[in-house]
């Protein structure tokens, strides 16, 4: 294998596969990284078994082949090359990888490729696919991922809810206290529904690895076990959580008496300061009094002390006392995006609803605590 | 107690004196920060019995006294306070602070400030003191203190020495293997000379807390066993570490046969990309060749490969082979401010120096490693 590319391009791709590298690998293998250099391009890829990403550079390539580079040393070289341009020449007799860039010359120790478990696609006759932006993809994670669990031993908290439907696709996470639903349109939907759960660690790196200002339409197909996500030069695959997922439209309170409108940042602000005082206590708990054009915020912790705001808002429908975790207030107003937002309540110990004040297609139910 | 008070100027001296309180107290009070009001201003104190510091700020005092509030609690609250000002009143039958900014109330717990460990100055008598600029301060520690070693049972070495003349200030760090050295001509030194050892985490502690881009005056007195910083607003105390530290002038190499002068930046991307190879492995060892005008740099490490590079060199007085420790070399080399520098060198086991091309008043010696 020999070839010459760009340096940077060449970073820019092992910056985004070592995303897979296994960081204690349970073999070398994983925690390596594939280069496969064919017809003017280079393959590179990384999978700890769990994720897998796949990136594709332009290269001028002069001998085909195949190598595994061990993740972190390539991370550590490529980056700290002062050349424009990288010569890389796999030597097959000595299996050592000549690296060259202005003044540096490297000889690294490369594994053999044949054993490198390589990522590949979802049979076309398997996969149910649709197109998204980055963007809506975006916000479809950062609005749910909050709210998932993390218990491992009740995987299906662990990850959200995929909704599939021909002119909608949902996402949903829930760990038991509350419940985060995001509805998006799409133009061209699968012919076949599928509901599948994926990972909210999965999600996180997607959303990390497709972060771009410039609009990019994403391809995500799912297999019953897998999922992949493919766009201009990246491709990612990470296997699915088994498991049936609560029905979220079933758990849905209807008729909740209680509007309130509130101003989303003053109503953020006081909650986030309120919990100052008991964040470091096992429940975080704030008390929210409704009544006439304000609501009262209130937390106290023995150890520490109490602390007070209030908020102006529009409260129709009656007076309310109730309490609720802060944390999960808090990651509610985080993804909302309208000034203001509608609290809808019902009685002290009912499923209340964090929501926009005109787009419906976001939902954030909230189990209050009971605190007596 | 009761004052109103700017809260950016209070977030700013609780900031500043939480760095002196303990992360893991022993008795709940050295968590605390102390805070008294008199006269229209309010000192704040922390200290961990090793580290003190003192702030002092402006303030509308009603009623004199003094509190002691948890140093974690105090950062998180008066940071997230919404208001420009805060008002702060302690109610002696309750033992509870209230605080008001804006919209916020908080009541917090307050120790009893009588069991503070206050931070006292060094009486006249006992001090030694000079006055140096931030930024010449900021020179001393930072050239000298990476040659600090870490090793706790030998407690001399953990710090750098102070050695105060009437003309001049010295700074001086050794773990053994090198030996960082920078003095400074001051004009209004002590009348009699004083050597103490100030620990390295003191210093980097201190380096930080006067780091400012405006010109300042800093005080620095010592006593046997303590040594007190203070500037406008700031006192900062440290114990001192108690021994012998070695006699930097008799170690010193004199007349090497070999000078080199390099490129500073060059030399030292070399040397860190080189032992990229290295660097995880025990004794992090690059080997350099000098000869004619050019200096090879080379690493070698049987589980990831070897490097090589070459960089334009003036080598006068002979040639030679030699390895060192690459963490050592890159140590001395940041401590270089001038776009060339001078290794001097003798044989292969003999002590080599770094130094600035021009100005003498820095010097850094290197012990090789013997490698066959």
């Amino acid at each position: 294998m020999k070839f010459v590319c760009s340096k940077k391009k060449l970073v820019q791709a092992i910056q985004t596969v070592s995303k897979a590298t296994a960081s204690n690998p349970q073999t070398p293998i994983l925690g390596g990284i594939c280069m496969t250099a064919e017809n003017d391009t280079i393959v590179l890829e990384a999978t700890d078994n769990e994720i897998g990403i796949r990136c594709t550079i332009e290269a001028d390539v002069s001998d085909n082949g195949s190598i595994v580079l061990m993740g972190r040393t390539a991370q550590d070289v490529f980056r700290r090359l002062p050349g424009e341009d990288v010569i890389l020449d796999y030597s097959l007799e000595e299996k050592l990888v000549h690296i060259k860039s202005g003044p540096s010359n490297y000889t690294l120790l490369a594994m053999d490729a044949s054993a490198f478990p390589h990522i590949i696609r979802i049979e076309p006759q398997e996969a149910v696919s649709f197109t998204v932006t980055n963007k809506d993809l975006d916000d479809l994670i950062r609005r749910t991922v909050p709210a998932c669990g993390t218990d491992i031993r009740r995987p299906v908290f662990t990850g959200c809810l995929l909704d599939l439907n021909s002119g909608s696709v949902t996402m949903a996470a829930t760990d038991t206290h509350r419940l985060s639903i995001k509805t998006l349109m799409i133009s061209e939907g699968p012919e076949r529904p599928r509901k599948v759960i994926i990972p909210a660690k999965a999600l996180k790196e997607i959303q990390h690895l497709l972060a771009s200002d410039v609009p990019t339409d994403i391809r995500v197909s799912c297999s019953p076990n897998k999922i992949t996500f493919e766009m201009e030069g990246i491709f990612i695959t990470n296997r699915l959580i088994e498991g049936q997922f609560p029905d979220y439209k079933r758990v849905m309170p209807q008729n909740l008496p209680i509007n309130v409108t509130l101003n989303t940042a003053d109503f953020l602000s006081a909650v986030e300061r309120v919990s100052l005082v008991t964040r470091q206590s096992e429940y975080n708990i704030i008390r929210l009094s409704f009544s006439g054009d304000k609501v009262r915020i209130t937390a106290k912790n023995p150890e520490i002390g109490e602390a007070k705001e209030q908020v102006d808002a529009n409260v129709e429908g009656g007076e309310l006392d109730i309490a609720f975790n802060a944390a999960f207030v808090t990651d509610a107003l985080q993804a909302i995006t309208g000034k203001e937002f509608l609290f809808q309540l019902d009685k002290p110990l009912s499923t209340s609803i964090i929501r926009e004040t005109e787009d419906t297609s976001f939902l954030y139910m909230i189990t209050p605590v009971r605190t007596r």
